[in-house]
């Protein structure tokens, strides 16, 4: 897979071979977006099998749910990780004829995650596109594009392809701290697509909310609830709250695999915390920015309450309000 | 002064001799926050004083006044500024005996503003101490300790003045993108007074206030329109809108002088913009992090609309809504 931490320095490709590595990377940001952790973790699966030298199908079996354990460990937020996990290992309980059977079903198996990846982005983008007129101004914050998914995007993927069917878009690009993947990776993404952008600080969407000058705000989502509400990436709540107060629509764009219905409300989400590190590594001008000795908190992902959002846009269509009769109707 | 671009890696102290190094140190933020700026600018008035080879009033008068030209464009937006240099210019078009009785007069005058800072934020500290509660948990954007100002500070002194008078008091520091003045500076001041803290992305304020586990909110002000609007760093409307949806009571502090009741609103007042490279100059793990070429956009302030916030906090005591009514009286 494609080192993320690297970019946009660095292009490196790096090969793992474990699910224990698979794993490694998830935790360790290698791969992120909800829809690329879903399918690697079910590569990580297909390679516990062919690494395996289990001669039956139950000491199989058993060392796969090991490696679900593991995988499943790995971040806590994002439910596309768990159900692509549950649905190899679902795979994994059918009948099968040998050891060598299974590994061919599994390895076939998260290959078509990987294109069904694709293809439910593209649909996606296809109707996110719709809600973008030409000469648009767009927030966007964190990554949402092809290096968060398989290929193409969610949030950015719609921006692709209104970009790709010939609109004239900018987009205001959220750094998003304290990773910034949005000045990293969506900043080099809208590089490559030739789609004009500029980079702001977190902080200052609110004001360019106010000035009138930006039409849309368009994110992603790492798991939502019943109800409409969206956990994503930390900072997407005040963007929405400072958007809809603004009265500029907010759209976040997720494949329906993102849905839990299971969960009444967004709160109900455990949030990640992730170490103070990742706030307190910041250079300015090659100088270190934070006293020594500091502490930070760092919860990676925040709650976006329904009410802020326009709509959802999803691989199934765009779901307007009331969001929890329609996201039911759009998953059942 | 005090560089403060240098903490809190290095303290260093910086000897400015000329009023064209006092409006650049004002210009490269060796000084910031509004209180502090306004008697730097006052000192650079009498610095061109002393500096002046006239030997005549009138020709010292017309230096001055290009002193003033100078000083006044470093920053666009701190009232703080263009009062200080004005009051001091009022002065020097009094009538004087001489020209070494107007530098003198010109001296004693900035150093008296100097003083009379010091007073007033202590005043102010210790109308906004009684609002903070033993065991309040606070988010604090930017700095306004005594970095920010000749010394105490005016939101930071006020936690200052409660941690002194025996309250228990948790701060989150706002880390403040772009220039990490929370972070940097505020962490820093914090250590140095025993205050408990920890820093935050701007972006995440939104989930601990939604948490219920902060109290309060406190920041300063650049600029305050009669109808109370607020203009400060970039980052506090977000962060008072945030807290106004969750019921978490807000408090901008600063000194009386920094209302300018000609403003009917904050929309009227210019912001600011600075140089991109103040977004882009970031580095993690060593690693630049934007693409080369990005551009950025950079708000130095914002506008946060006057409901948004509680109270007003002043060396003239606590103004209550409704702001228009109240402000006018504090002021005239």
């Amino acid at each position: 897979m494609i080192d993320q931490r690297a970019l946009p320095s660095r292009f490196e490709v790096i090969v793992l071979s474990t699910p224990a590595a698979v794993a490694g990377a998830i935790r360790d940001m290698v791969v992120r977006g909800a829809p690329a952790i879903g399918v690697s973790a079910a590569f990580g699966i297909a390679l516990a099998a062919f690494q395996s030298k289990a001669v039956d199908l139950d000491s199989l079996r058993q060392e796969l749910r090991q490696a679900g354990v593991l995988l499943n460990a790995a971040r806590p937020t994002a439910v596309n990780l768990s159900w692509a996990v549950a649905r190899m290992l679902a795979l994994a309980g059918e009948p099968a004829d040998s050891v060598d059977a299974l590994r061919d079903k599994l390895s076939k198996a998260a290959q078509s995650m990987a294109d069904a990846d694709i293809a439910t982005n593209r649909r996606m983008a296809a109707f996110g596109a719709e809600l973008i007129d030409d000469g648009d101004t767009i927030i966007h914050h964190c990554n949402t594009g092809a290096l968060a998914t398989v290929d193409w995007g969610t949030a950015l993927g719609a921006i692709r392809t209104a970009h790709e069917s010939g609109k004239k878009i900018h987009v205001l690009v959220d750094e998003t701290r304290p990773r910034l993947q949005g000045m990293r990776l969506t900043a080099w993404e809208l590089s490559q697509y030739g789609i004009s952008y500029e980079i702001i600080s977190d902080n200052s969407a609110g004001y360019f909310l106010r000035s009138g000058k930006v039409q849309k705000v368009f994110f992603g989502a790492d798991r939502v609830a019943a109800n409409g509400d969206v956990v994503n990436k930390v900072g997407t709540y005040m963007l929405a709250l400072a958007a809809w107060t603004s009265h500029v629509p907010v759209y976040s764009v997720f494949p329906i695999s993102t849905v839990d219905l299971s969960l009444a409300n967004g709160d109900l989400i455990q949030i990640e915390e992730r170490g103070a590190d990742e706030v307190l590594d910041i250079q300015v001008h090659g100088q270190v920015a934070a006293p020594i000795g500091a502490k930070a908190r760092n919860p990676a992902f925040d709650i976006t309450p329904h009410q802020y959002l326009t709509a959802l846009v999803t691989d199934a269509g765009i779901i307007q309000p009331p969001f929890f009769d329609n996201l039911s109707k759009a998953v059942l």
